[in-house]
């Protein structure tokens, strides 16, 4: 099969999507991304992920590629063009290609957009189920870490650190405390039900789920606080679990080999997992 | 004017140089890179570049492209095919191009391979007469800056950041020590003539021309000491300069606004930038 993409105004099949090698998201990471869910053949949260777009390439003085009218067409056209009915809509826009220099390149340099998807069961994922095992390694990144960019390195070493350590994934750690996920957002549920999460900062971040989750949460009811936590507080807690786009919520059952809680999927989490998928569902344009 | 580029196997003009959109490079910085200067047409330090080229894949379990003899060969092509007399050939090897995946691709997956020249008058530069004015910034940079990797995005905005405060450069200071500028390693000279630079660890690249410097000026008979120094000595020393494969020895004259010494190159580091030039000149391939 060969998916369709999208690159700089033209829908190509993927062996034929290429951007120049003087791409500056080729030669210095000077690109920022979203991955935008498809439920259904529909997208999950498209405006929050716009939203977090605008944020980055402001951050970072970038211009905007397209406007969100088009954006949002691009989607649905790659969406329809590659039959997704579960997966995910990638998108990167970049500074765009100027020969290498430091320095940003002329006003007016066309940014670059890409887009392509991934089908994936992502409702129906079997390792909701079972759980993920993380273990816990320092976090090495760079410190903008609320600024969606590619520079994506180390969470790339830290997840294969996971693998060579049978384990499905890392959580970062900074001075004593829980950053976040390789590709996610770290959260955990005390003995009496509270859920913690780390506030927003420029250390983590700024996921649209983890968002619509502590929403969710507190519309549901459940006790929430906005906290950094340790592994060791992780790894007692009744419950711990990941969010992020494409994982919605996943129960997360051993932190460095230690069993959080019964070493199973707790039911907050669970529950939170299908409140979540609900509401995208629901929610999905 | 095309310049001629390197591209996986094939030199093609630069218009028709582009790599897939699924290259590891482009979506997760997951590549390294070298830049050799060249001066009468011929390379500098050549086997300085592919051994720290040869670290960096090492460090990140990153195949070789090809080797050494193909890679040498490439360069000479390019210089020859360009014509260049004096500039810089580019090299970035990445992990190939898969499916996106935080995960590494499989086993065999070729890594990419791409080279470039740039033209720049490198021994003439008028820079080295003038000098450089810098400016300090937080150093905001993932914790591996001894694996040279295209997460260069910080670089990138420290370089604006400086050009905005009307200087060449910035000096990144981590702990409230500088660590090095955007490209180059950072130095100064004491009162007493003794040539101070940071010592080689995680926190700085370990430059090819820095290594040079320091076994000249051994040579030469000059003090030296391998420590770190803050921007407030930086300031109170007698001279200043930086080092990178492309710059030579240059030397900085302000730091934050305040004259290093008379404010004009000193006398040391002009000397320094001579005996790297004849010694480059004499030893290039």
């Amino acid at each position: 099969m060969s998916r369709t993409v999208y690159v700089n105004g033209a829908f190509v099949p993927e062996e034929a999507a290429t951007i120049s090698v003087f791409d500056r998201g080729f030669l210095f990471a000077d690109g920022v991304y979203e991955v935008t869910t498809v439920l259904g053949g529909r997208l999950i949260d498209f405006a929050g992920h716009m939203a977090r777009l605008r944020r980055s390439l402001a951050e970072l003085a970038m211009d905007a590629p397209a406007d969100e009218a088009e954006i949002l067409s691009i989607h649905r056209e790659l969406v329809a063009r590659n039959g997704i009915e579960e997966g995910m809509v990638y998108l990167q826009v970049t500074r765009g290609a100027a020969d290498r220099d430091f320095a940003f390149p002329p006003a007016g340099t066309k940014p670059s957009l890409v887009l392509f998807t991934q089908e994936k069961a992502v409702s129906d994922n079997p390792a909701a189920e079972k759980g993920l095992t993380v273990v816990s390694v320092p976090d090495q990144r760079w410190a903008r870490r609320d600024i969606k960019t590619v520079q994506l390195l180390y969470p790339s070493l830290a997840k294969m650190e996971a693998k060579a350590r049978d384990a499905d994934d890392a959580w970062m750690v900074e001075n004593g405390l829980v950053t976040e996920g390789t590709s996610n957002n770290a959260w955990i549920i005390l003995a009496d039900g509270t859920i913690v999460t780390r506030p927003r900062s420029e250390a983590i971040l700024h996921g649209i789920t983890r968002s619509a989750v502590l929403r969710l949460a507190e519309e549901a009811g459940h006790r929430f606080v906005e906290r950094p936590f340790s592994i060791e507080e992780a790894k007692g807690a009744a419950e711990a679990f990941i969010t992020s786009a494409s994982a919605f919520v996943m129960p997360v059952v051993r932190i460095d080999g230690a069993p959080v809680g019964a070493g199973v999927p707790g039911p907050l989490s669970r529950r939170l997992r299908q409140i979540y998928i609900e509401e995208a569902r629901r929610t999905a344009i």
